[in-house]
């Protein structure tokens, strides 16, 4: 097994897409000519300036367009952790107090915001998603409270993949600002993983913020934008120059936010025929898992998840321990979501769902993306197998996967855990 | 005159360095791998990932040795906005309240955060400048407080690009912080525009906090870093996955780290000879202006001031028309600074001088670059003087450059000088 490992697999199959996405080679090109040539500051009354002001205001114009918004209701940011941070402490601190609700299983770029915001005085409530991690649109209702100021619930689940009724939700605060005294309230949606695939119409959606990033389109790493509702106050968090309408100073880096629309762009344009691809491959990845694979569990409901998105528990074995090794087979894939996979933490994602921490311990995604196809999954499903086996010989555990609750907590914490692989010289 | 503005002029001669620089192609190769080919997400625990991660950390390595830090000391940012607002934010959420010490002429992104400062209960100190716009040390030691937590003062200006006594006031702070109570004050400087040109060793200059811009330096527009010495603590700005040893989280664009790098090193390599090649230029074409053109006047210390920029009132003309009818020509500058150049309100920077509103609405910044050379300045200097008196003819101004007050300061507000601009059809 440890020379198999040594083998050089000349071809990779990437399979981690919602961590980070091969830019375009049309983003790539759009983007070219605003670095070296057209480098101009948009801020800049003279020719240099004009070409870069004028290829700025033209992506937030497509971009606007195809969301069904106005081009001063994008602002341009640093990627979707920025626009997160945004939209969260943007409201919290134009409205300085009153409460907030989010989910269990959002995004760290909108769970830690709000944590901080709980030692800032406010008060959170965290909706439970259940075991097939949708949030359910009645336990929303019943949150809404006359001083909620801010309602964050991503548009599709990073780590499961699970597509969260966004519209429906969008309709009950609609009914709710009729209804109640409180009329004030804002809808911020976490789109990043959503942007591929599902309807972006915020109209449709009745979201007042929503997060896109170029990162995970392919288009470029450190672009994202906010779409901010025209007439929805927020604070600004980057003072400066007064850039982007006012709500984020620094100088606009045309090059990235070329790329970021042309990338949005063919998002949309592919959107249809591409998600109608990876589902079938999806449920073909799947079914064939479950086939050859004992005790695997499906984390997150099964249809209604993004077309991109395979996310199981494989018991007995260690995730970290199972990654290194396919990687060695020319296999990338991540446990937790990539952001954190290093902290070797638990997914909270996994534990929100009211599995065992083994269960989260043991999850795997596999994100698809363009360039997957079912020759690259027929791959995966031959090395993946293998190895499963072969770690779960040389594993201590033996799980039930009916399991409901955990049965040594102790043995999983992250430093334990990271002990062991290094005892086993998986590094 | 009319028909002479749309002569189409083949070369362009840039003179706005300080507003944007040209991406170096060496910069653009640098990146050129990590944008479609190694596109990995650098918290991923596989091959794409660790590649990222491996280029990341490079980058790190190779600008902490160049300013003599560690490596965990750089914070990498989406720009020099951002790593100014968090030096300053992340200082003031730190503590929480007190006193800060800035100056009048700072750029707006220190500026801005430290009004907003005011709003939440800061004390701030905005320090004079003087008539040659350099911060005097026995002014800054007289304005240091007990509650002092903070002092931003940047390395040089960005309009005038006069340098601060940097190194001088770190060593002010050393003593005060052996001497008084107060022990914890924070020292920040913002060295976007020195970077290229002046000493960046923290140590030699006792800084705390350090800002440094990509775009300013041949770098990527929407790449920067915050130096933060090891110890000093100050609180996120942004919050989520914990990248950036947790002061800075969103996904790492590698492609961006590795070309802000790259520019801070050909900056570093270059920075003594260009500099000098520069300082030539500068010299000979300030003393060819004073030569041809009259009634101007130098803003700003005529040696202490980077090599790359001229800053003059050209009295009796308008800056905008200047700037329009120089464009036409081929050549580009500014008025104030590009990043608020659109708004027609008169430079804070001028104004910080004790100068008349008058001389700020005629203030012209000329910044010098890598690709200037004498002939450049030689057309300049063949157009600038015939297009000034041409202004000057039809302008109803007539100044006294030694005048120490405004004549008419209703004149010059933003919006009248816009309609004048208008009516006289410039745009």
């Amino acid at each position: 097994m440890k020379n198999k490992n040594k083998i050089k697999v000349g071809k990779r199959v990437y399979l981690d897409h919602a961590a980070a996405t091969p830019m375009d080679p049309r983003v790539f090109e759009a983007m070219e000519p605003f670095w070296v040539k057209n480098f101009g500051n948009a801020g800049g009354l003279y020719e240099e300036g004009r070409i870069a002001k004028e290829a700025v205001q033209k992506s937030r114009e497509a971009i606007a367009r195809l969301i069904f918004a106005k081009p001063e209701e994008i602002i341009f940011t640093s990627g979707g952790t920025e626009a997160d941070n945004l939209a969260i402490f943007g409201t919290a601190n134009f409205f300085k107090k009153g409460h907030i609700i989010t989910s269990k299983f959002e995004h760290h770029a909108v769970l830690n915001p709000c944590l901080e915001l709980e030692k800032r005085g406010f008060d959170v409530t965290y909706l439970e998603v259940g075991s097939e991690g949708i949030v359910n649109p009645e336990d929303f209702k019943k949150a809404l409270r006359a001083d909620t100021v801010l309602v964050s619930i991503m548009y599709a689940n990073n780590e499961i993949g699970t597509i969260q009724p966004i519209a429906e939700i969008g309709k009950i605060i609609q009914n709710y600002r009729l209804q109640s005294a409180n009329s004030r309230l804002i809808f911020h949606t976490d789109a990043c993983q959503a942007a591929a695939y599902l309807d972006m119409n915020v109209n449709e959606l009745g979201v007042d913020l929503m997060t896109v990033n170029g990162g995970k389109i392919y288009g470029p790493k450190g672009a994202g934008f906010l779409y901010k509702k025209s007439g929805v106050k927020i604070t600004p968090m980057i003072f400066g120059g007064g850039q982007e309408m006012r709500m984020r100073s620094g100088t606009e880096s045309a090059p990235l936010i070329v790329g970021m629309a042309k990338a949005f762009e063919i998002a949309a344009l592919e959107r249809e025929k591409e998600s109608a691809r990876l589902c079938e491959l999806r449920d073909y990845f799947i079914s064939e898992l479950f086939q050859k694979i004992t005790k695997i569990v499906l984390n997150g409901h099964d249809k209604k998840r993004l077309p991109n998105n395979v996310n199981v528990s494989i018991l007995d074995i260690e995730g970290e321990a199972l990654i290194l090794f396919m990687d060695a087979h020319g296999v990338s894939f991540s446990t937790g979501s990539a952001c954190t996979s290093e902290s070797l933490d638990p997914s909270h994602v996994i534990l929100a769902l009211g599995k065992p921490y083994e269960f989260a311990h043991s999850s795997m995604r596999f994100t698809l993306g363009r360039s997957t196809n079912k020759e690259d999954l027929d791959y995966v499903l031959s090395e993946l197998p293998k190895t499963v086996a072969w770690l779960r010989r040389v594993s201590p555990l033996e799980l039930d996967p009916n399991a409901a609750s955990m049965s040594h907590p102790e043995a999983f914490a992250g430093e334990n855990l990271r002990v062991k692989a290094k005892s086993k010289s998986y590094k």
